[in-house]
């Protein structure tokens, strides 16, 4: 830290001062960026689960898991997978993506959501976001997409490379969703099937439909770091009983049920959720209306203690999102922009656990041969945004 | 089980029934195929995870489960993953299995370690086995390899389809393991490397050296069926430590270390096995010496129980394997072989759960497109192979 802040500047020096100051009156140091939160509830569904002896990929507590998952988002059928990427590679697996076609995939957005699409052999082709989601933004999704590709014969090409377009995937950001129905008619207008990155986002509500629930298959996770968890494990959320279908016969190496017979009718995936994992999601599922309440007690606190200072603002849900407030996100003003490695220093020196968002993904040299749009907006909110700690029991709740 | 039984000639129940009746000397019905043993003590571990709060993919659990891995298959690293298709499908890449190649893959063997050829846009070849071990036989494979291909600047290509030739993978096939020193020699002739598919193998040793650790990478399987588990889980094996940082990187989503940033240089993987799952794993390997013992009991009881049975014998460890019998396997003789159906109705009507062996992968419709020599072993084997229940409890030990 002495080093960093000896080559500080004055002004850079008090403004990063005011920023751990700021949200040191929210959290104690030492906080990391996210972590679980389990009550002695959750021992039992475990040791019931060791006891019973089915800990594996089939048992009730991923039958149950699944239908409390269903239940909660309103969607007929969800299907537990071993992760949020797995959830990922099925979901474009299912809506059709094949080896060599191209996904549109937001600029701003974890690896593993391009990362999936190169599981199919198929083409990230990046958009750029709007900044008050940080989401796909509609309109410049669709005027670039004017530009640069046709339908032919009812499927979407791109023009310049000549393959063909075969879905969009959205991420609700930090759990914030973006404006689904400007892209959902996007998606119409080309005739592309739209999948919901909802990694971050059980509990966000987007016009009162749950996170992942409005386009064709949505996908959660439940990685050590997300709201609830369940050590590893994902989620497929979908309406439609046919793509339910499917994912789920993937999920389990494509084999067709037979008394004994061991035949395949396709190229599967061994990425059915352990039942040992499911039990700890239901014991989590118990908690998440409190986690939730915690998840916007602790916003709110941010909210509040950034509300007087200048040059950094509290990233909000828009307002059609109901967010979960997976990651709370400072974002710098525009000329602080320069700053913003001196505040993750100095946060993180303090002890305050925080980073920048994900690196824009069009800018790694792993997807340079990509195709994407412009992404200027992608570009300056890399530099302006930071996400400090929110775990849910950093929440200071009333008795 | 009526239905079956009034169907069948004479000559055919009594022998279907002295094998049921052989089958349930040694094990008492109901008995499934294969299920994991845990014992009291499994629960602490488990329960400290929780406790600890550090369920997820990073954690002491995974270290520590890494390093007795390490210890007991005796190679320097051992990298934990979410399931044993997740270590195949990495296994192919770290060896640089690229698209558009082809794989050497025994006919007879689980799904997956074609399944995971496939994961990389290459192509599964399959060969023919031999009777001993059901493992590749080197001999045919070394002739149809001299037949078919041809090497170009130190690579091996078919000389029908004209892809590159990337890699041999063997199976351990239910723990017994087959003879590596001449597939190695044969993989040296042709500059192939090779894997070993060892996933029911924990345990099992050729020539004194654990399963998994002859060839360049090992692959271990966790699964709910295997002799220990984690619920979901598998493993590498390497001797290369430049294999082995390489699988640790892609399978942490190839992210490079960095405070806060988050850069990755290449398409990678989000398949570090849970600390929760690993914490299950630790538990179950300090049964393993004592889950081995019950396990060859039980494939000693099986010897005896079938020693004067005409027409079936029971498979046993090649003599340079020392096989952990993951699977026990009754072969029926040559002529019998149309009886086997009825042998699998009668016992799983008798509630003595038992399968075929994996169907012949290149005979299913899926891998159609695939190359192949001829396969006269694999599909007689396929006819006569019956795997009969190997739970580790089922084995009646002395007190």
């Amino acid at each position: 830290m002495v080093e960093t802040s000896r080559a500080l500047a004055p002004t850079t020096k008090v403004f990063v001062e005011t920023i751990v100051n700021s949200v040191c009156t929210v959290v104690n140091a030492p906080a990391v960026l996210h972590e679980p939160t389990f009550d002695a509830n959750c021992w039992a569904p475990v040791k019931d689960c060791l006891d019973s002896g089915w800990v594996s990929s089939v048992g009730s507590y991923v039958d149950g898991f699944e239908q409390r998952l269903s239940a909660f988002t309103g969607v007929p059928q969800a299907i537990a997978v071993v992760n949020g990427t797995a959830a990922l590679h099925l979901a474009y697996r299912i809506v059709g993506v094949k080896a060599g076609d191209e996904v549109i995939v937001p600029s701003l957005t974890f690896v593993a959501t391009a990362n999936a699409v190169a599981y199919l052999g198929a083409i990230p082709h990046f958009v750029d976001c709007e900044p008050s989601s940080i989401g796909i933004d509609a309109n410049a999704m669709r005027q670039y997409l004017s530009d640069i590709s046709e339908i032919r014969q009812g499927r979407l090409f791109n023009c310049v490379t000549g393959r063909r377009i075969a879905a969009v995937v959205v991420t609700h950001v930090f759990g914030h969703s973006p404006d689904l129905n400007a892209i959902l008619s996007v998606c119409n207008e080309f005739n592309l099937p739209l999948i919901e990155d909802a990694a971050g986002a059980i509990g966000s509500f987007y016009k009162g439909q749950h996170a992942g629930t409005v386009g064709h298959v949505g996908v959660l996770s439940f990685n050590g770091n997300k709201v609830i968890t369940t050590g590893g494990g994902g989620a497929l959320l979908t309406r439609d009983p046919h793509l339910a279908a499917r994912a789920k016969h993937l999920s389990t190496t494509a084999k067709i049920p037979h008394k004994w017979e061991y035949c395949h009718d396709e190229i599967g995936y061994n990425y059915r959720l352990p039942n040992l994992n499911a039990a700890l999601g239901c014991a989590q599922l118990d908690t998440l209306d409190d986690l939730l309440l915690r998840k916007r007690s602790l916003a709110n606190a941010y909210v509040a203690a950034f509300t007087n200072i200048e040059g950094v603002g509290v990233l909000t849900e828009p307002s059609d999102s109901q967010s979960n407030y997976w990651l709370n996100a400072l974002v710098l003003a525009p000329q602080k922009a320069t700053e913003r490695d001196a505040v993750l220093a100095g946060l993180n020196d303090a002890g305050v656990m925080s980073r920048p968002i994900w690196h824009p993904l069009n800018a790694l040299p792993v997807f340079s041969h990509c195709p994407s749009m412009q992404t200027p907006v992608a570009k300056d909110l890399y530099n302006r945004v930071i996400n400090v700690p929110s775990s849910p029991s950093l929440a200071k709740l009333c008795p």
